[in-house]
């Protein structure tokens, strides 16, 4: 007659958590973490509920089964573990519990005692329909019990039997469902593999790597540098555009609109008559020294990513070929990059507007699928958000679907919703403003949206105090000392962090007047780095790294915690693991300049210390170790001897002479 | 191939409020009322993007179009008007508006002496394209434009012609919209008559107005008192269940367990050998008595309202003629309500998981409409949450459907989400925990969550300071003054409000010990009122209703604000209307046994009076009238005298003898 639902299912479900905008998009986990769900659960009436969480893997037909519990307020909260990469789904089912309904009705009546004989025959027909459901395990202890409810004469005993331990647990674990209730709509997730959560990124130019100006490195001499990479700790080494450059409006020395005959050019405007996105400049090398290379890293414990830029110099052969993915002018002209009045004349970006836009789409798609196939899983991805949301959306379905452990990392800093939107659709991880946030009121206002909110379920932040685009107004000014301590903010308060070296190491602070570019870019030249230079620098990163590698609170940002410290020069925060047995603090003196001391309250009572207790901290930037005994200790910070102190907490055993880390 | 979406669609519309759970339930407004419309619309890139909000009538086929307008931050806030009952629908439109990308570039390219020929050019292709496009009336004007643009050899009169704002809105106003996003999904508003936003409330029991207890009154006994009722100003009366009371164990006095031959009953024990919920109980008259009380309260400006309350004594003819409706015990009898320990055996409700639930659905249905036929759109539903939200939900759509008119106030005094769901799903208003919140922090808190918060799109909050089941602690120990400013705070603080009467005027304070309920209810009693009592708070509802009626500040919530006063006992907050036309301004002292004086911090600037300016109150319970001066004014509030003031602000017209009310 109309269409109305099954109204004997009277459980609703609201308010599941994690969704992202309603489920549209799925939350990101890694291998081994932790899916928290939470749901609103209730019923007209006064009935007991249960529920669980349903999840599986996507594609498969077989739900498992998550415990929920009631929190508060009709929340209730469970959850489940992701161990493989790939897609998972979840749920939420509730029902009206009538043996649990029951149960607790036959207790407020017996303490009152006015339970009755029809009290028992009500809970014993729930037992009989339960027969059919009960695990075969459970049978005989089911009978057991409902023959001493049954026939007992004893009014303690039969009651003992109806509300025992024993018989709530046979029924809980054969509920009747037929009349559940499921969320709406189905959530997922995506599970990637560890590296999308915690990784150590170095960027460099392999054309500097010869030590001599002069000679354009190849692929093979960057892999010599590898080692030295290595060294420091990193796991991701990442190059930008391998590429043929553009010959034609090819940008000079500090992106002058006129190259020299040497100026190697941008390894950003892709494509010349020597090829284009699935070709190798031959000043780099050819696909074997590729492949060398990809090699070279994995050998030395680094994973190599590569850049994907999907713009062309005008001169790069799908322009002649492929006029129709490109704006053509009434004049007949292509379209260059502009942001008027300003014109970027050795870029072309592509037109995705195109009524051809399917077999452009395609083209990219294969490029990707191009350096999948010579061994690439990591893709540093330059400006996604010039390109529409949905080919990135398509793109990575795709990508993910047959290579589930691509990594796509989205050079984005733009908009924050726009950003925000591509970590959405699916990169794996994301640029930040980090790089702009030096206060202390910035920095914990930044942490708290990246890690308490909606965020922290899709969009993994990756924090570079430079690039080869960015050298920020403090590290100009701020000399070695800001390097350190932006370095050490980058690595303790984001799992994922990166730097654009030697520049880094070498504390390289010259800027363009007025901008937060670097003067004589390397982008447009070819370097030659002096490796002796930078050994300060070089060991605090070694520690960092080594830190992050040792340390698992590192490793994530979900504990991350922002303690009292009485200075605002000062950031004191912590990360932990779930059970506490690993505890990392940071102090940070934001002034490069000036010694800074602080009054620290270290929340004792959240790390199971007692006030009484004796406990220490190694710093492990210097070695330092420090025992302590109150919760509120004075700390001075001199940058001249190290900017930031990052402590493992550990607690002395009482009445022994050694300490245990927690 | 694979099914991607058309990728040229570049705009991306995310976060559209108002949206209730993902949209699955409609907004709620009044007819006149608006809808503002907030979207964060934004696209890949950098060009302009434009959008509108599309409207209509659901069953419509042609959207209406809304304006929206670019905020801050890619959120855009558009809107639109509801002006009939009913349903309507909405979404986001958006889509990149390359005209408006071209004119912002090419102002910045003429600001910098840099545009070209093919900048004009380009630019008279998009004009080209809209020509198919533009309104008939806007041709010649485009052509007149277009030929200056084409042919003018001034640089300036060119660029003027090209960002005219004539040019503008001919391409404004027909925007080439093939490759717009719209919002999904599409979103509802439910839009009722204006009682359903704007009612007072008048519960009382007609066997209770012969003024002689021993004579059990009728409907035409009823009907007389309406002219009193009407007389206070109220606009809705509202009568418990008219319907035969069950004899089976039937309640006596203060709900005991034992009634004598002449206790009446309580009114919700519904059904007898009389009949069910179509029948009315004989000693209240018969349908023809019903419907002159109907006319009755129509003649003076009341509307009726009945209670439906979905239950029913154990002698009701449906527990015999449709046992299949009830949950039937293994030794065949028929289960009433409790709550263990307790027992209800006067009452059995429902069972809705039963397998007949269609024809138990259908038939209560046909319960409302058999009332609706009798003249009826109000409805009071007694416990709503005690029978699936599925129900209510099918029931109040069937109904609706053909009665949009109709009003549903939900009777749930039960956990916050539940009750939520209920006006979710389309209870026209709902009680609340108004009658529990006393301190300053409780009220302001409250109010907050009801007018700041997701609930003012969805929620329309009932006030009621008492009712038959609920005399609360204040009332039952503050005295008169405590009466007047429970119902100062109803009247003022929600547009929609209710008192259970003539218990309230003549103050009946008199509660069970140790609960909040009344000693001798009327629930189980005939009473005989003496209508001269009362006088004082009976002028005081009548001048607040009348206030309520000449002051469209009143009559909704949605500009309410607390203001400061230094007194922790009293309360200080106003409402307006959006164009300041009309301004109140209440002082509420919350303590009914002492003066409290308290500064008063008035917000002069929200109100456009300047420092400088003299304004007037008048307070429309006394009538008395003050001229101030400053925005910081002491008041002493005596209880004795009124415990509360309810201003109307006015303005002195500068120069002239007289006040202007805003």
């Amino acid at each position: 007659m109309d269409n109305r639902p099954d109204g004997r299912v009277r459980v609703v479900i609201e308010n599941v958590k994690p969704c992202i905008d309603g489920g549209l998009f799925p939350i990101k986990r890694v291998v081994g973490e932790a899916v928290t769900v939470w749901a609103d659960c209730f019923a007209d009436g006064h009935d007991q509920l249960s529920a669980r969480v349903l999840y599986r893997r996507c594609g498969s037909c077989e739900w498992n089964i998550g415990p929920m519990e009631l929190v508060d307020n009709d929340r209730w909260r469970g959850g489940f573990s992701v161990d493989e990469i790939g897609g998972y789904e979840y749920m939420v089912e509730a029902w009206i519990d009538h043996f649990l309904t029951w149960r607790y009705g036959l207790k407020k009546k017996f303490e009152a005692m006015r339970e009755q004989e029809i009290d028992y025959t009500v809970g014993l027909e729930l037992l009989e329909k339960a027969r059919k459901r009960v695990l075969a395990a459970d049978c005989q202890e089911l009978e057991r019990l409902r023959a001493i409810i049954a026939f007992s004469s004893d009014r303690t005993v039969r009651f003992e039997a109806a509300v025992s331990i024993e018989l709530l647990h046979i029924m809980s674990s054969a509920p009747d469902i037929e009349l559940a209730a499921r969320s709406e709509p189905v959530l997922k997730v995506t599970v990637d593999r560890k590296k999308a959560g915690f990784s150590s990124w170095y960027e460099f130019f392999p054309r500097s790597c010869t030590g001599n100006p002069a000679r354009h490195g190849s692929l093979r001499d960057a892999a010599e540098y590898l080692p030295q990479v290595s060294a420091m700790g990193f796991d991701v080494v990442y190059l930008p555009p391998v590429h043929p450059i553009g010959e034609v409006n090819r940008k000079g020395k500090n992106n002058s609109t006129k190259a020299s005959d040497t100026d190697p050019g941008s390894p950003w405007a892709i494509g010349s008559r020597l090829g284009g996105h699935k070709a190798i400049d031959p000043r780099l090398g050819n696909f074997e020294d590729f492949e060398h290379f990809v090699a070279a890293a994995q050998k030395n414990g680094l994973e190599a990513a590569v850049d994907i830029a999907f713009q062309c110099a005008p001169d790069h052969p799908y322009v002649k070929e492929h006029p129709e993915w490109f704006t053509v002018r009434p004049d007949g002209t292509i379209q260059f990059a502009e942001n008027p009045p300003k014109k970027y004349e050795d870029i072309v970006p592509f037109n995705f507007e195109t009524e051809k836009w399917e077999p452009l789409w395609d083209e990219l798609k294969d490029v990707m699928f191009f350096w999948i196939d010579k061994g690439v899983r990591i893709f540093r991805v330059d400006n996604p958000h010039t390109k529409p949301f949905s080919f990135w959306q398509w793109l990575i379905d795709e990508i993910k679907r047959e290579y589930p452990e691509t990594i796509f990392l989205s050079e984005a800093f733009t908009r924050p919703k726009v950003m925000n939107r591509l970590a959405k659709l699916g990169f794996s991880q994301s640029y930040t403003y980090f790089t702009w946030r030096n206060s202390k009121a910035e920095i914990t206002r930044y942490m708290a949206e990246l890690t308490k909110g909606e965020l922290k379920e899709y969009f993994r932040p990756n924090f570079w105090p430079n690039t080869p685009d960015i050298l920020p107004e403090i590290l100009q000014f701020g000399g070695e000392n800001a390097f350190i301590m932006r370095l050490v903010l980058a690595a303790t308060l984001s799992a994922n962090y990166g730097i654009y070296g030697p520049a880094y190491e070498q504390a390289v602070s010259e800027g363009i007047e007025g901008k937060e570019e670097y003067k004589d870019s390397e982008k447009y030249e070819v370097y030659s780095w002096d490796h002796s230079k930078g050994q300060r620098l070089r060991s605090i990163i070694t520690a960092l790294n080594t830190a992050r590698r040792e340390n698992p609170a590192l490793q994530n940002n979900r504990f991350l915690e922002f303690y009292p410290v009485d200075n605002e020069y000062m950031l004191f925060y912590g990360k932990r693991t779930p059970d506490l047995s690993n505890i990392i603090l940071v102090v940070v003196n934001l002034d490069p300049f000036h010694a800074q001391k602080g009054r620290l309250k270290i929340p004792l009572y959240e790390f199971g210390i007692e006030r009484s207790q004796t406990y220490f901290f190694e710093d492990l930037l210097s070695g330092s170790r420090y025992v302590w005994h109150t919760a509120e200790n004075h700390i001075v910070l001199d940058p001249a001897v190290s900017p930031a102190c990052v402590f493992r907490l550990g607690r002395r055993l009482s009445g022994e002479a050694r300490f245990e880390y927690y």
